[in-house]
């Protein structure tokens, strides 16, 4: 017989750390009894891979009493002095945060952007100088990393900004002239695609393998697991969800054609049914629903038809990928607060009743800060996935 | 260092095994030679389980002289006495083939539906009558069993046809059904997704691992391969096209929606816009569009129209999907022939240029029987892939 590709010890030992490290990033502080278990390793296999990921700085280790009896078995906790900055590059704001080791936001600000502020060098320098305060007014030893989400298309193999329709980017470099300013590493992804990922990990979509994330502000981003892993397609466009075509009369969108889904449910669309003026973002988008519940005929009407139009959107999907969860952000989840029956009832209209009774529709776990939270998964994931490829410096 | 979960000697032999069986099956005749090489094993390894495989009766050694010069290498051929029936339960018709191991189709009878036949008892004794007639008239000596392509949604747990609407079937037990009049093992799939299979074994998908299969008739079907794996969604009804809203005035689908994909689609609608009696199926689409060529000007429209909105829904999936290859069968590989820039022309009627550039769309490579070959490898699945579980008796 011959012999199958073997796995040398320093891969086995790469595996092992990194099964520790995410353990300890995902689930919090551990028991080395519990690793011990989780991993099928032996208690002292254990001790010498957590021995060395405290020796590269990523955990340390307490002693604890663990369930008030029995003797006491050392806590794996992950080490907060590493820690990454999270972007997510909104159509109104820039949100940025600074999140340890183990998913703790540590600190955070936001900023609006300026009229006209969406050319991509003033928001890479926004951006740059948000992350140097950042970093700046952080105790935190090591920076592993810059995760950004942004409302587009983003090319897989280098971070290129394909298009986004709504900063009217098309194959802005963002990536690496964030990076060139920084002098950092930086990693950008969708952050709808973002979005999903920081559910799965730490939302509403935990324990789901075939998950669906949908979020509005003013187009509409969608972010998808199947099988567990992450729809990209062949370059990493996948998910573009706001562009079907739902209504042949509809308005033209921004990518030039006719009706599609996001001319029809998103916060500006809410604001001008409801006679205002858009632009008002989150805020304002509450301000309608209050005033829907307050008995304004027009503000009612008005969530009343973004609902129907985020049902009919929910269906086509839900048809297309049979999920266990769709998990609304945005305005969505805003609108699936306020009027859950009006979407379940376009959502419904139909008898393809099977994939309907297979999934759960709820509002995601992580506020607004899905994106942002997944931007910060992306930037810890190299060291997650090999550990001692940690850089000693910061 | 633990020792990894370890393959044992038994699994190996089973996964090098139906390695070679797959091969053989795919690609057909392949030397032994080439085996060794493709599998990174050694000659006599080789030797001793194509050895097996023959006295498994899978496959054959023929003794060949490849390229003119040097030894002759053993040439393992698939054995054709293995056979499975394949069947095809259309809308308008049922499709029986006899396919050997290899792929090769030795036998095939087509029925057209009576009326009212579609009721589910009556369609199983049609299949059970076509599948023994075919193995009747048949000299090889085992059948592996019987794959079955219905156009709905099927139970992947039990193939219980969960929704047929084109059939108006709802939660109909076709496959114990026929697996009981049969007393042969069924296995049955949605047609479009057994589709996508067949094109990328042997079709216009071989070698992309992100393809969509996309397939009217009354109805559409989709298939897809995301990351090379079906997309099947949590209870295997994922790749429902058909009944995404595309025309909020459309009209009313038989889900009981409004404006579906495929009330815009499908060999009825463009029979109806040519001022034709639907039902005539794929002739009667083919009169229509040889009508359009020779300047009927009212079958010219009908044919555009169509191919218009063709290309409207396949932009709302190369945006979901991002894919690599987008393969056309049925009606819509008619109407793609017939009017190849009409489609284009809505299909790129947006500014989302990246997917596009990444996609091809093709028409079928295996004309309309990519579902009944996707049907053949369902029933050939359990052999190729435990080629050792082979029942001795047919």
């Amino acid at each position: 017989m011959p012999t199958p590709t073997g796995v040398g010890s320093d891969e086995l030992r790469r595996v092992n750390l990194r099964a520790i490290l995410q353990t300890v990033h995902t689930h919090g502080p551990t028991t080395r009894a519990v690793l011990t278990k989780q991993l099928g390793l032996n208690r002292s296999t254990i001790g010498g891979l957590t021995g060395e990921l405290q020796s590269l700085g990523l955990v340390t280790e307490q002693t604890a009493v663990v369930g008030g009896r029995g003797r006491p078995s050392h806590l794996v906790v992950p080490c907060e002095d590493n820690v990454v900055v999270a972007v997510d590059v909104g159509v109104d704001r820039i949100a940025v945060a600074l999140v340890g080791l183990g998913g703790q936001v540590l600190a955070g600000r936001n900023r609006g952007h300026q009229r006209g502020e969406h050319d991509v060098d003033h928001v890479v320098e926004s951006v740059a100088q948000m992350v140097e305060e950042t970093l700046a007014a952080s105790s935190h030893s090591r920076c592993l990393g810059i995760g950004c989400a942004v409302p587009g298309a983003v090319r897989a193999s280098d971070g290129l900004v394909r298009f986004a329709p709504n900063l009217g980017w098309y194959d802005e470099p963002f990536t690496e002239l964030l990076a060139e300013r920084l002098q950092r590493p930086v990693s950008t992804g969708n952050d709808a695609n973002l979005g999903v990922l920081a559910e799965h990990v730490r939302g509403a979509a935990v324990g789901f393998s075939e998950a669906v994330y949908l979020s509005a502000s003013v187009g509409i981003g969608g972010g998808f697991l199947v099988g567990g892993r992450p729809l990209t397609g062949v370059s990493g466009y996948a998910g573009e969800v706001g562009h079907m075509q739902v209504d042949s009369l509809g308005p033209t969108c921004r990518c030039g054609a006719v009706g599609c889904w996001e001319t029809k449910v998103g916060e500006n669309v809410l604001l001008r049914h409801a006679g205002r003026l858009p632009g008002g973002g989150p805020p304002a988008v509450a301000e309608v629903i209050e005033a829907a519940r307050a008995s304004d005929s027009r503000a009612r009407t008005a969530v009343e038809e973004v609902a129907e139009w985020t049902g009919i959107g929910i269906r086509a999907i839900v048809n297309l990928f049979n999920p266990e969860v769709v998990v609304l952000g945005g305005c969505l989840a805003q609108v699936w607060r306020a009027a859950e029956p009006a979407v379940l009832d376009s959502f419904e209209r139909s008898s393809l009743l099977s994939p309907r009774a297979d999934t759960l529709i709820r509002p995601a776990g992580l506020g607004d800060d899905s994106p942002l939270l997944g931007a910060a998964e992306l930037a810890f994931a190299p060291v997650l996935d090999r550990p001692q490829a940690v850089s000693r410096a910061g």
